[in-house]
């Protein structure tokens, strides 16, 4: 099956926004084996949205379709599909009662405008809205499709993923499950060249996707329907496991590295405590982001300046005279005085050189050390990393998560 | 004049990565003046590059293609424009040279693929790539122009600056000169409603794009070679600062609010603390993304327990149990306590409810207090914010660097 996207608006077309209904689409996509030549994006403008619906369609079994749903006249995805196919539009009477409800709640008055909204092309099996007042909608006509979903992403990953899946995988006649693997401290070139031959396979397929300093891999298996994945994806995983060894920190289509190490700390009731330097908070607004955190962080120290980290963690003068404040002694004096004044169970540290400027000859920009002090002791790892100042504090966050993981057997 | 853009690559069309590049070069022929009507992504395949080159060629004066010129086999976006237009390819010395410097200064070695990035279309106006290997051209033909970048966005953006846009410039026989005014304080739809009678102007035009609580107005002035702008630009400019007064703070393309604000403390030398509780982290890490940060941030501290927010800050017990660590008395004493255990000339303090959890219905989420310390007293802002966790913690941050400019005439 061959899918093509077409993302309808002006906002796109204009750079106000980036097109991530297409990347999630297509990644999704790519996970259900349904293949993807084309993505096209047009503006709120009927002749080139009628001419790129055609040339989608006769290019492709469906064409995804987003953005164009909304109140006002510029909106007219649903229009020209039942333009296309040579059908009427009708006032869709259960989306027209779910908006009422809907604005209703909210205090706001029904307008004609908003009655556009449950106009539907007749036969279309319509997408309810779960997240917002634009009803999506299937066309089919001539063995092809469209799927009509709206741009606000929240709406359209919902839609997506409760109603449309189910539709592709019965037009696919199959399912396909996939399995997320999260793996950190292997590199994206060293994992595929010792997982190189489990790429061969048809049916479970494997793919890796990367992000900064970690790598995810997709285990698919296409099966029918009542059938089990697992005899297929166990064996895979199992293979990977064993391969990558502790670099795989978890399993999950959303999971991070933060919340993988947070939610294990939350768990074992563990407290930690963090002391940044380059990072400058960076480190403890991660932790954060992760809902629940309070539990685990009672506190946080930037210490930007020598005289901070003197005062608020203890670090010697002598170490800061003779190591410098970018020192693998600093890095862990950093750790275990920040657990020491938190009276947490464990701490990490980060000292380094994020430029653009700071670096000299034998301290350049990149070199990063992470302290991490456990009730076992502590240590400092020296990083060198690659990068504009934004990316070294980053790749510092992961790299200080992921030892912590380690050491800590999180 | 009208343009498209053709991305090219296997890598936007899974879903790895969003089309960024799309995104920027958009907005910026937008600024230039030039009308975009369609986007298009294929992936690395001849057939359906040919396919879309084509098509993208016979709508439009210029295509804009990123992508595809790699040293792999796969990449072919400049054989597919040489085809095209009926030319052959050759080998660029320049191109080659420059190539083979890089590699040595890297420590690589040249191989027969590398060599293929130095072919070029017989006749292309070569664009030297100052960022990384892949050089990009300009070739014309039939009236049409191809200008073909490379797919990084580092590398695509200064290509396109330095490069692409005195060519276009010529192109379209005028120059556009742009402006960028950053709001705060008053959100988009007040701000157009504010400005309503400017957007009607053709010459200068004004556009607002919006992001985390802020806005940014373009003023754009289309001018012939030789001619000033600031004719054009001065009034437009004095008649928005006028009326939105003090809620412009900065002008420039990439300014942020919190380089605004970095900018100024530095600039004033004037020393700053923070004191976070459900920013955690993310104001300090803000204040740290600015080059320099350093001479003026010494500490922050993430407070998240109550314990911390008396022991770090001398919040006083009573506060938190009369009023609680949610409350504008708590955040007063946070940021005073900061200011006071920092030493430090101002300091900002945060607490509030991020959710998912924790709401009541006296302190629902999105409720959040912001502090501010200066030498001339202690103030906290009540905020009622929407949105999710990361979200209401953006907008947290925002709000806190806004009040801090507005008390301290920064």
């Amino acid at each position: 099956m061959i899918a093509e996207i077409l993302s309808i608006g002006t906002e796109l077309l204009m750079g106000q926004i980036a097109n991530t209904d297409a990347q999630y689409i297509s990644r999704r996509l790519g996970e259900l084996g349904i293949n993807i030549y084309r993505h096209s994006t047009v503006g709120d403008n009927p002749e080139r949205v009628r001419e790129a619906l055609a040339e989608s369609i006769s290019r492709s079994d469906i064409v995804i379709t987003t953005g164009g749903l909304g109140p006002t006249e510029d909106d007219l995805t649903k229009e020209m599909v039942a333009e296309h196919f040579g059908l009427e539009m009708y006032l869709h009477q259960p989306s027209l009662d779910a908006l009422t409800e809907r604005l209703t709640r909210m205090g706001r008055e029904m307008t004609p405008n908003n009655k556009k909204q449950a106009m539907m092309p007749v036969g279309a099996r319509v997408m309810p809205n779960l997240c917002g007042t634009a009803p999506g909608a299937i066309v089919e006509g001539n063995g092809k499709a469209v799927a009509i979903l709206p741009g606000p992403p929240r709406e359209m990953q919902d839609m997506f993923e409760r109603q449309l899946v189910p539709y592709l995988e019965g037009r696919a006649g199959v399912r396909i499950d996939s399995r997320f693997l999260h793996v950190c401290g292997i590199g994206e070139s060293k994992l595929e060249t010792i997982l190189i031959d489990l790429f061969h396979s048809e049916n479970p397929t494997l793919a890796l996707y990367c992000s900064a300093g970690e790598v995810t891999a997709r285990l698919s298996a296409r099966v029918a329907d009542g059938e089990e994945s697992a005899k297929l994806l166990d064996p895979l995983e199992n293979e990977i496991r064993a391969r990558a060894g502790r670099a795989v920190y978890g399993e999950g289509r959303n999971l991070t590295l933060a919340a993988a190490v947070v939610n294990a700390l939350i768990e074992k009731n563990i407290t930690i405590a963090c002391a940044e330097s380059l990072t400058g908070g960076m480190l403890a607004s991660r932790i954060v982001d992760v809902p629940g955190a309070s539990a685990i962080l009672n506190e946080a120290y930037v210490t930007y300046s020598n005289e901070a980290k003197m005062r608020l963690l203890g670090v010697s003068e002598d170490t800061l005279r003779n190591y410098g404040a970018v020192s693998a002694q600093c890095a862990k004096e950093m750790a275990e005085g920040a657990r020491r004044a938190a009276n947490s169970d464990c701490a990490i540290s980060t000292t380094g050189i994020a430029g653009p400027d700071g670096g000299t000859p034998e301290k350049p920009v990149g070199l990063v050390y992470v302290g991490i002090a456990t009730p076992d002791g502590c240590e400092a790892v020296e990083l060198h990393l690659r990068g504009d100042r934004r990316w070294v504090r980053e790749l510092t966050c992961v790299n200080a998560f992921n030892e912590l993981r380690l050491r800590m057997n999180l």
